[in-house]
C-alpha cells in the first residue's frame, strides 16, 4: 500500500485522516483507583492459556481516570476534543513465566481515538460515559485535596450504570496499588474475516516511559458493581476493599514488546 | 400547588425530581476569556430597549469556562454527572440608569442543569459541545501554566462550529477584563402559553457572592467566528483582539434582583 | 424590548438566534405506550391542588416516543438536528372541574429545543437518553409490525436506567389508552429571581389540532421502573398492565389555553 | 487463550463482553447516496497498490445511512442502543485484476460496537455524528416519499461539519448508482504494537447475502463538503451531481473473503 499514508485507517494521501497517528503517544491525567479483592476463580477466569494466577490470586483494581494525551507533533493539545477522554477501567494480576504482571481485563473509554489506540495496544476498549468528580482549590465548588476530601465515579454503557465507586481521602502515601507497578500483558485479537476465530492474536507486554506521579492520596472507598447483560462484571464484584489512591501520572508511550505470536 | 415540592418543574411529592434545586448554588470554574472589538451597531442592536451603549461600544468577551457546580447539600459533588459542565458565552457591556453594566448576549451549555439554572437567571443558554484545552503540572500530555503555554477552545452546536479561540499565555496580570466585573443585567423571559408573546418578561441584575479569583494570566489571542443559520454570531465577528485572560474562579448565586418587570 | 426579535431566548437582532420559534409546532411521530396501574396514592400525591383524582385514580402510561417536527417555516426538516428527538414519559389521570384530564407527571427528551418547548407547554422536561425499538419492512434487522412482532425501549439520564418496556404486538384495535385522550392539563411554572419561590404560575390545557393517527397495535407488555436519586419513579412502580399500544401519530400545536394564573 | 469466549476483545469467561459477537450480522437501513464525480486523481490517491483506476475514475458516491442491526440472537433488537446507529461514507470505484470493485474511502459512525464492526471489514470508521431527515406518512412533521419530496442529511465529527446534501425525490426508478453493485475491496489494517508499521494487513472483498432492496427514488441533489484538519474530504470535493437515490435495503453479512495477506 505504498501511496497510502498513516499509521491506521484510514490510510490516505496525506496521512492526516487516520484515526491515530503512530507513537510515541504522550498522556497527563488523574487516577482514582480502588483496589479489592474479587472471587479469585472469577479473576483466574479471565486470564489466557499464557498467564497463571498471581499469588494474590483475588487481588484487582478498578480505575477512573480523566487523560488529556497527544501524539508527537502535540496538534491535539490545541483541538481538545482530540486530546481529553475519560475511562474506567478493572486490572487483575497475573504471572507470566513466574514473573508479576498485570492486566486490564475491561475497559470503558469516551472517544474513539482512545478506543483505537487502545485496541492496538490490546486493552479490550469498548464506548462508555465515565464521570469523575474533579477536585478544586478555588471555591467550593468541589472537594478540595485534603484529608476528608469525598471524591466519587461511575462508569456507565448504553444508559446501564456499570460501576461507582466513592473515596475519601486520608492522607499522603508513597505508594499507589502494586498491581499499578506491575506490567501490562495484553492480548492484542483481531478478527478474521473469512472465518469466526481470529486473524492476529498476540501476548504482548506494554511498558510505559518518563513517568512522572504527582502526591499520591490513600483513601477510604466504597465500590459497587451493577449487574448487565452487555458485561460480565458481577464476577468480579468486590468482597473485600483494600486500598484507594487518587494521584495525577504523566507518561510516554513509545511501543510495546511482542512476547507469543498466538496466531 | 400545596403537596408539591421542588424549586423547579418536575416539581414532586418529594421534591427530589426537580431539574434544579433552590440557591444558594456554588461554583469553581476555570474560564479563558478573549476580549474584543465588535462592530458597535451590532452590540447595540443586541441590547434590549432598557439599557443604552457602553461608553467603549464594541467591546465583547467571549469566555470558554469548564464548571462544577453545586446546590447548598452538595450532593452533586458525589454525582459528578450533575455537577460538571462546560459553556461558552458572549459578554457585551451596556448602561443601565447611567451606570455601567454587562450582558450575556448569547451562551451554550452542555448540561440541561446548567441550561435551566441559566434561564432563571436570564442566560439565554442553548445545548451545545464546548471544548477547552486543559492545563497539566504532571507530564507533556498538556501545556504548563507559564509564559508561552498554549490553549485553545471552541464551542459547536449539532455539528456546526461556532466560535474557536486560542491563547498563549504571557505573565500574570492583577484583573481580567473590564466587563467581567461589571454587574449582568439580564431579561429573563418566558413565553405565553396562549398568545406569540412573552408571558414573563424582567429586567433583572444579577450578582454573586464569596468571589475568590486564581491567579490571572494574561495572553495574547486568536478569535474566529462561524456562520450558523441557527445562531446570529457573524455580526459580532472581531474586529480587534484587545486582552485575553486564563484563571479559575469561585463564587456562590444566592439569588437577583428584579429591576423592572416588563410584562 | 422592541428592537430585539425572537418567540423565545435568545433574543437578538434577527429573531433567528432564539432556541425555539413560535408556535404552530407541526409533529409526526411513533408512539410505543404501556398503559399501568400504579398506587393511586402516588399518582395523587402528583396532583396540584386545582386538580382532583380520576375515577381510576391509579391509572397510567409510559410512552416513548420518536418524533420529527419543525415550525411553521419547516427548515428544521432540512436540519434534522433541529428537527429529530426522542422522549420518554408519564401521564396520569386526573379531574378539573368535573372533566377528566390528563397530566404529564415526568418526562425527558434528548434534544435542548424540545425540551424548551416543553417547559412551555408545562411538561417537566429534563434531558435523557431514549431507546425505542425500530420495526422494519425491508430486511430482518429489526421486527416487523405484525403479530408476534416485539419491540423494546427504554430511557436513561446520566448513566442510570430509570425505565424498561417491551412489548409483542398481537392485534389492530381502534383505539389506544383513555389517558391518551384526555386534555392535557399542566402547570407552567418559572422560578423567581429574587426569592425561591415561583415567578410565574399558570395552570393550562393544552390541545392538538390535525390530529392524524395510523393503524393502532395493541400489545402484551412488560414494563419495570428503576430507583434513582434523581427521581422519583418507583413510587408509580406498575402494580398492573392493563394495556400496551404502538401506532404512529401526526399533529399541530398552534397555542394552549390559559386555565387559573396561579402566580 | 482456550478459556476465553468471544468473538471480539474484551474475550471473557462467558463471551457476553465482547464489543460484537460472531457473524451472521443482519441489517435493515435506509440509504441517501449521492453520486457525483470528483477529480480522478484525488481517488486515484486513495487506491492501494492492488487496485487501478475504474473506468469511470472520478466516480464517487456519499452515503448517509440508518441502521438497525442485529447478530444471530437478534438480542440487540430488544436492547436497542446495541441495534442502532448512523453512519456516512464515501465509496470510490476500482479494478481489481480487470474486475469492477467498490471501495470505502472514508467512513464516520456513531456507535462503537458498528465503529468495531466496519474495522473487522476493513471500512475504515471512525466515529462522528450523522443526521438524516426522515419521511413520514401521517402528519406533516416531515416530508413525504413522493415526487417533490426534500431530505437533508449531514456528517460532523468533534463539532465540525464534514458534509452536507440535500436531495429532492423525482421518480421511483429500478436502479441505484453503480457504484454500490460493485464489491467492496477494502483493506484491513491493524497497527503492530513493536514497530510502526502494520502487523496485520489483508485485501479482502465483501459480500452481502439475502439483499432486499425498496423501492428507488431517484433524485436531484446538492452536496457540499467542508474542510477539516483530521479529515482529507476537500480533495474529493464534488465537480458534478451525476445522480443521487434514496431507498431501504436489508442484507445479511456472513462473512468476506481473504484476496491477499499483504503483511
Amino acid at each position: 500500500m505504498s501511496k497510502l499514508k498513516g499509521y491506521s485507517l484510514p490510510l490516505s494521501p496525506e496521512g492526516r485522516a487516520n484515526i491515530i497517528p503512530a507513537p510515541p503517544w504522550y498522556y497527563s491525567g488523574t487516577l482514582l483507583t480502588v483496589e479489592f479483592k474479587a472471587n479469585p476463580d472469577a479473576v483466574a477466569a479471565l486470564l489466557p492459556e499464557q498467564l497463571e494466577p498471581a499469588d494474590d490470586p483475588g487481588l484487582c483494581t478498578v480505575t477512573f481516570a480523566d487523560w488529556q494525551s497527544c501524539s508527537e507533533d502535540k496538534h491535539e493539545l490545541l483541538d481538545p476534543y482530540y486530546a481529553q477522554y475519560k475511562e474506567a477501567y478493572i486490572t487483575i494480576g497475573a504471572k507470566y513465566n513466574g514473573r508479576d504482571v498485570s492486566r486490564c481485563a475491561y475497559i470503558w473509554v469516551d472517544k474513539d481515538f482512545a478506543m483505537f489506540r487502545g485496541l492496538v495496544q490490546g486493552f479490550p476498549k469498548k464506548i462508555g460515559s465515565i464521570e469523575i468528580t474533579r477536585p478544586v482549590d478555588i471555591g467550593i465548588g468541589g472537594p478540595r485535596i485534603e484529608k476528608g476530601g469525598q471524591l466519587a465515579a461511575n462508569a456507565s454503557v448504553g444508559g446501564r450504570r456499570l460501576m461507582e465507586a466513592r473515596i475519601q481521602l486520608e492522607e499522603l502515601t508513597n505508594i499507589g496499588s502494586s498491581l499499578g507497578r506491575k506490567p501490562l500483558h495484553h492480548t492484542r485479537h483481531f478478527p478474521a474475516i473469512d472465518h469466526p476465530g481470529a486473524a492476529l492474536e498476540e501476548l504482548v507486554a506494554l511498558s510505559i516511559q518518563d513517568v512522572e506521579i504527582g502526591p499520591i492520596w490513600k483513601a477510604s472507598a466504597e465500590l459497587t458493581f451493577f449487574d448487565s447483560p452487555t458485561e460480565e462484571l458481577s464476577a468480579l464484584a468486590p468482597i473485600e476493599i483494600t486500598g484507594a489512591y487518587y494521584h495525577k501520572i504523566g507518561y510516554s508511550f513509545k511501543g510495546g514488546q511482542l512476547l507469543e505470536k498466538l496466531i
